[in-house]
């Protein structure tokens, strides 16, 4: 049987570009022994594959090589199975790619219950939650009655923070891109505040609405919001710098605050990424799985429709043209 | 008998000048029982003392009070006694400010050995060597065979720091601000390179130094070496905030690095002050005395003679003017 994937044929100097990839089609193989065919459902888009294009070898994970299949999470479904232990029907999560099929033996996937949507394991139980849940609450340590500032708040990642924060009792102040984004965070996810970050009184806005300091920054954008939630650690806070969004797309980083206000606040500052904590991920989507359960993590997907849709689509999530985690339907 | 102690009468905006001050005489009361007199004999100059000057009521210690004795930390000798627990003749290091005789309960005082010089006591066992250890050893949890950046190298902290680091097993850079310094460092302290920042070509000898990257950089200065060796940091590196000398005397702080290296590198930064570790004392004194019997930790004092040599002397603290740790002979 034919089908469609996407190889990355080159790297990005600045900007995703259709010509780094080639769109191929491909014969599925016979299926040996042990191996089962995957047919993909729904294919998550994420910030982080910027990374993975490009040829940092110092970086968190190795980049995709030239001329293989891009590298993404999904949901498939198994439709052929020489496998004992995944049959015809099976759903299943995973690093699948750029692709309609995919052949597996299991190494690496995970069985999905029937009862959830595929836009929820995205959303919920895929790279968004689980980022959120390391971030703040494995390096956050967060405490009932704290402040936490979270910056692309309405992005997949933010807005599991947001709410998973607000769960555990935390005061929670998010800024995002579009006053519509705002509404969506207070109304529907229950933020404290949220802030239009390209308000003329960003400053005095976000001073505003963190009267006792600042304990916790989640970091997803970089920007000005940086700066000033800087400026408003409390002493012992800590700052979790998960992506840099507002940087990914320039060739002039823009500069980072003073570090003065390390030693007067005694602040921590933790950079991380996923793949250092793998081993962590099955705890973790337990809890993501309760929270979920208990109607405490809403989403918004934004669904893109067919494979080849990613290739001029991944760029939203750098203009902020998204409205929701960004999928790609197959 | 009258003596002359130091009052802080006014706070610096940005330079200490010797209007802050005010050069008091005052008369030794009759003790209490439980009290006893110090004479200070050294007392200590650190640049900790020009944020104990200013109004920061968030700073990790309140501010000296206008109109108090201004705060040091110094070696003085009981001369008159009416406490069972010190005797004429004993040696005590502690909080005893810009004063030559100080009226104590023995709160906050410890007992000193007689085989200890004083100048040790104030280069080892006190602020500086306890700041070098709770940030190296206790924050930073160096592994042997780790690469070391330290700036400001050559004072008081990044001395003992470089030298516990080797102690410890790890190859040791350093920069400090003249040829000279670097050759003691190099030939005295036995650090495995030594580099003048005002250097033309910083950038490649931090690299030439540091050809397996930096695994912990711990921060005194800030400046240029702030910069190229954030860009130089490995996987989970970990980077120490001590102090940042080169913008204590400036209103116009230099920006930090931008945060991507952050998430890239999985690093860590902490910020600390070590009034915050006080409970740690006395088992970091344990160690610290350990390698100066050792013979690990030599030091350099540069001394200032009497009391009142204090007020312009500080200044030597922020020009680089001092050759060793800063302390006063009274």
């Amino acid at each position: 049987m034919q089908y469609t994937a996407i190889k990355l044929v080159k790297r990005p100097t600045l900007h995703i570009t259709p010509d780094l990839f080639e769109v191929a089609t491909l014969e599925t193989p016979e299926l040996e022994e042990g191996e089962f065919l995957l047919k993909q459902t729904h294919m998550s888009l994420d910030p982080a594959m910027k990374g993975w294009m490009m040829e940092d070898r110092n970086s968190y994970i190795p980049p995709v090589e030239l001329g293989d299949i891009m590298r993404s999470s999904g949901v498939a479904e198994v439709v052929e199975s020489r496998n004992d232990k995944f049959a015809v029907g099976d759903r299943v999560q995973g690093m699948i790619g750029w692709t309609e099929y995919a052949v597996s033996n299991g190494n690496g996937l995970r069985k999905l219950p029937a009862s959830i949507p595929a836009e929820a394991v995205l959303c919920v139980l895929s790279l968004p939650g689980l980022t959120a849940y390391q971030g703040l609450m494995e390096i956050g340590k967060p405490k009932a009655g704290e402040t936490l500032v979270v910056s692309g708040a309405a992005g997949s990642v933010g807005s599991m923070v947001g709410q998973i924060a607000k769960a555990e009792g935390l005061r929670v102040v998010g800024t995002a891109g579009t006053d519509e984004k705002c509404r969506w965070l207070e109304d529907e996810l229950g933020f404290d505040k949220a802030i239009n970050y390209k308000s003329d009184d960003l400053a005095r806005q976000l001073k505003d609405a963190t009267p006792d300091g600042v304990d916790l920054y989640f970091e997803n954008t970089g920007g000005p919001v940086q700066h000033i939630t800087f400026g408003r650690m409390n002493a012992h806070g800590r700052i979790i710098v998960c992506g840099m969004i507002a940087d990914y797309n320039t060739d002039k980083p823009s500069p980072g605050p003073n570090w003065i206000n390390m030693i007067r606040r005694r602040l921590t500052i933790t950079g991380f990424a996923m793949p250092d904590h793998w081993d962590n991920v099955p705890a973790m989507s337990e809890k993501l799985l309760a929270y979920f359960t208990a109607g405490k993590l809403k989403y918004r997907a934004h669904k893109l429709q067919g494979l080849e849709s990613a290739i001029e689509g991944i760029n939203l999530l750098f203009t902020g043209g998204n409205t929701g985690k960004l999928m790609v339907e197959l």
